[in-house]
């Protein structure tokens, strides 16, 4: 409750606070301590941190919706997104684009909580330039992550949250890694991550509503339950997202 | 047009013929042999070749369409699909989901074609198990790529279309990998393409309703056309998909 209280003094809402607090809190837990505590005093940083925002869903069809953050933080966005899935699931399935949602954390965790309510989830979102092509050049590609959580009937969803960079740029906040670090990840054949960080971002430009940094969540309800299964398969093989 | 007469001779008519034709001789061009004409022979070689199957769309939504390969080959169901989306747009984005969809050959091939079309794309698609945990224990995952294809007001569409192996099924059919190449990507970092490939693969698994190798695609109509001003800060880095 010390980290909620500190959220609270910059002048966020008890609920919110508490929403900002999980993430922090749950990123230390799996050891992802770029998008953990450290963000607490980096929220007090921010030079336009408006902690009366709230996001706005301005297009709500069946298969469609879109968001825009109104300055809210996109971890609040997020929130909001996945509190309105889970209490309005799609028929089949719905694409829910959201305009300046930043930043966003673990798309992990956001993915994690669809899935644990039942949904399937498919999450990404940009973030400033910091991925350059292998050969050189300028920096072009967030590190854009994508996450993919898919519930299952024996246990908590299985959760694959996969960033595009080498290290993190919490990692470099933080003096864990180099700047010259930060680069997409595969080493000889990082072209591959480095096309796929580009390919996810042009996705979430190209949907965006207004420009800036933003993010894309597919949503659909599973016509079948496929973890069980491989987690079979996999005979006791550590599998994404496992403690 | 000889491989046309290659492909007709096998039973297929002269329109699907054209179409696969087309998919190989593409996928000579771009120096991806294993995806090319090999697949001619390899076709010959299918003990269930049906070319007189027709896949079948058995859901059709405003945002969620559901098709059937029924027997089709996974090239020709991709191709109904992405005549589908062109003909009939969705009013912002679809998810399509498509059950037993197998050889799909470069899914980039086809992302391209409805990005061609003025529609933003992202395509992802099962396959045979042949990708293992880095740490080791059995093979889990398909190569399962992901292909992502975005409009551009100046030129082609931009197509980042990423397999997560190291080398192609096709390279250690043709010999010119071995087996024990094909391995997630990435080197030390291998359990990102790992995790990718199993998140992707899971994707598609919860969401077709007749198990088996299938396809899900995201189509949206774009809001905005971020290729050009990409390709203006990119300053001639060579950005993927281009020739």
């Amino acid at each position: 409750m010390e980290t909620d209280a500190r959220i609270r003094a910059l002048g966020f809402s008890e609920r919110d606070a508490r929403t900002l607090a999980d993430h922090f809190l749950d990123a230390e837990r799996r050891g992802k301590h770029g998008h953990g505590l450290s963000r607490v005093a980096w929220l007090a940083s921010l030079p336009d941190l408006d902690p009366q925002a709230r996001p706005e869903r301005i297009v709500d069809e069946r298969g469609y919706q879109r968001w825009h953050g109104r300055g809210a933080l996109g971890y609040l966005t997020l929130d909001a997104i996945c509190a309105a899935q889970l209490a309005d699931p799609p028929d089949d399935a719905r694409i829910v684009v959201a305009d300046r949602c930043f930043p966003t954390g673990m798309l992990g965790y956001w993915a994690r909580r669809v899935a644990s309510g039942g949904l399937v989830c498919a999450l990404t979102a940009t973030s400033p330039p910091r991925l350059g092509h292998p050969d050189g050049g300028p920096k072009l590609a967030g590190t854009n992550p994508l996450a993919i959580a898919i519930p299952s009937s024996d246990g908590p969803p299985l959760v694959a949250d996969v960033s595009m960079g080498r290290v993190t740029y919490g990692d470099v906040l933080a003096g864990r890694a180099g700047d010259d670090e930060l680069v997409p990840f595969g080493g000889p054949q990082a072209h591959k991550a480095f096309a796929l960080a580009l390919g996810l971002q042009l996705l979430v430009d190209s949907l965006v509503g207004d420009p800036g940094y933003g993010a894309v969540m597919l949503v659909a309800r599973p016509q079948a339950d496929p973890v069980p299964a491989l987690r079979a398969r996999a005979a006791g093989t550590r599998l994404p997202g496992d403690a």
